[in-house]
């Protein structure tokens, strides 16, 4: 189930804020709007702007990942210099090929793993609580501020473009 | 774990919520700003305002837990009605007390259940299905979009507020 909730599931967000971003930059176009304008946006001062929201939900996805699966090691470097929307949907498509070649298997050890970070003083969660209670709340969260960040500046996106396709069954 | 990611999670999830909003009122009160100009707020002219937010938050939360267990018939109703900050507040408590009431074996058969909407046009998702692609990320996406809300008026909340304690081992 780890392995839905983040290989597939985090996939799937990424390829949808991957259209949403496409959506943003149709409505730039349409507005003789530099893209540059929307990716340096940001809703309050003193918070990231898009092309940091779009770079973090990115390491979100691909070092929760790494460090569910053991392999923190190997995970894909990405030096947070991009500039232009096409590096940024550069850095999402190496994510989405980083994270599809994960199999279930890998998950075997996944919720009884310690993560931990410099920044939690020696302190660590099993892999199930990284997995529930930080990697998936901010997962959704760098995504929804992307969302909200278009949003807020005009871009024609709704819940569907969020949500993405789902598995329905007749 | 579908209790774990949904009845567990998401009342953490409200509870942050509710200390957001508490950070909001406390905003308004230093700013001398009536607080129904922040909960009248939305980030589009075509966007829910903050009371729709936190009602669609709640009703997520409930909704889900109920259709993942088999009890949409004995759902506590709320008709949308609540205008002020203790009203919304009233309503967070209410679902709490709702989610409060589940137990880890009431999700026995929450993976396989049949879940429908009327604009599914009779289709269906599995429990499964419908948690990971729907519950989950719709809960995350309406306390992101509440919390934007307040953040882009310019009240002082950050990252520790959305995801609130961890249970952090040592």
């Amino acid at each position: 189930m780890l392995y839905d909730l983040t290989v597939v599931q985090f996939s799937k967000m990424l390829k949808n804020l991957s259209v949403i971003l496409e959506k943003g930059e149709y409505f730039a176009n349409l507005k003789k709007v530099d893209m540059a304008v929307l990716l340096n946006s940001r809703l309050a001062p003193d918070q990231f702007n898009l092309i940091r929201q779009i770079q973090i939900a990115c390491d979100t996805a691909k070092i929760g990942v790494a460090r569910l699966t053991g392999n923190l090691d190997t995970v894909p470097k990405h030096d947070d210099t991009e500039i232009t929307l096409p590096e940024l949907q550069a850095r999402i498509t190496s994510v989405l090929d980083y994270l599809a070649q994960f199999k279930e298997e890998d998950f075997a050890n996944a919720a009884a793993v310690h993560v931990s970070q410099p920044r939690w003083e020696g302190k660590y969660l099993t892999g199930y609580e990284f997995a529930i209670e930080h990697a998936i709340p901010n997962l959704y969260f760098h995504i929804t501020t992307a969302y909200a960040i278009l949003r807020h500046n005009g871009v024609d996106v709704g819940k569907k473009d969020y949500l993405g396709p789902m598995s329905y069954k007749s």
